[in-house]
């Protein structure tokens, strides 16, 4: 088994302000390729929340489908989440943005009491029940806490966040620029990113720093059930 | 004279077959960071030529903005490139993808015929007026051939686009991952990037090359007119 080790890359659409954040999630590709693993970027085959105008921050009324704008950060190269399967990949990793909290759940506008997209659930309980671990950069994490509940995640030191998080019943740790939080009995990985008022330097350390952790929990043996 | 390098990006739009390649312009961003310079991204506020579906490859029939759609690689923080003053900074930078043959040119239609948007003709003969470096990656070496004839690029080695760099009166040398051709007479630094079928790294490190030849160049005492 001298395979190079694959990530599966959950992309939210193609921009902070309605989808991903395009710095975390080409950085993220970028810290995967340079530590010698293979990356397939995901999305859910859904409609945007909303269309932003990034220049002026208002929504536009535009109709945008997250799998078509994610295809732009993944240069066209993207499955569907729904056809995700588990045994295909060694990890799993959520870079950030709006997206998270507008398209992959509705965390932006519900809070604790948010839904998560369907495909998005069965792939990290998937991840989760084969003892795989799973990445979340920025506002992600949040997803990673709805789904799995009992986890330890970071978003940086934001009050409000950390609060939401808590009362899912996961557990915030705060974190600062580039660093990461690891709970390694359910192996996931999270960090700050862009929830921190950072560089883009700052951000590749991030990603860099979630690839590595996640690897490194992927050479550890499976829990046997 | 203690202060950063300042390096303008010219973006043209965000998608690599309608606007900029997102990895070459993100990994741009990120080389000028890390080599201790400060960016500021730009855009001409005009109409995308098209827009693609990153899933098909197939033009959508909507209309968008090449300034508002290129403010999602710059989180925002971009201005109209009729509003850029050579005097505010040291070099300037073109990422690639069809943006800069569909929407910064028509390279993509007219080939060395070409027109090249009003706003991009100015920004660059400004620079090379001042003595000041430009640098382009992937296909957006055509423009400088276009706009500064006498030059020395490379776009790697297809054959087709380096016949309408020669047709342009300019000179095209062969690259290969991540090198770059420097012409020191005019200040004017270019890479492949993926105009080669490369990887993320490759791109990042092709970026790189661009970014430390540009803040080199940029120290060079500019001629005397």
């Amino acid at each position: 088994m001298n395979s190079k080790k694959k990530i599966g890359v959950v992309l939210s659409g193609c921009g902070v302000n309605d989808g991903s954040e395009i710095h975390e999630a080409v950085l993220t590709l970028l810290a995967i390729d340079r530590q010698g693993a293979t990356y397939q970027c995901f999305a859910p085959n859904v409609l945007q929340r909303d269309v932003v105008n990034h220049v002026t921050g208002k929504a536009t009324g535009e109709t945008r489908n997250v799998l078509v704008e994610s295809a732009r950060i993944a240069r066209g190269r993207i499955r569907d989440l729904v056809t995700f399967d588990v045994s295909e990949f060694d990890a799993l990793v959520f870079p950030g943005g709006f997206g998270a909290a507008k398209n992959l759940s509705s965390f932006a506008v519900d809070g604790a009491d948010c839904n998560v997209e369907p495909s998005v659930v069965a792939a990290i309980r998937a991840m989760h029940q084969a003892g795989k671990p799973i990445g979340a950069l920025c506002i992600a994490p949040v997803i990673l806490a709805k789904v799995l509940g009992k986890v330890t995640v970071t978003i940086g030191h934001d009050t409000d966040t950390a609060s939401a998080i808590t009362a899912m019943g996961a557990t915030h740790e705060d974190r600062g620029h580039g660093e990461v939080a690891i709970d390694r009995a359910n192996k996931v990985v999270t960090t700050p990113c862009y929830m921190l008022d950072a560089s883009i330097r700052q951000i590749a350390e991030g990603a860099d720093h979630v690839v590595a952790a996640l690897l490194e929990l992927a050479k550890a043996p499976a829990p046997v059930n």
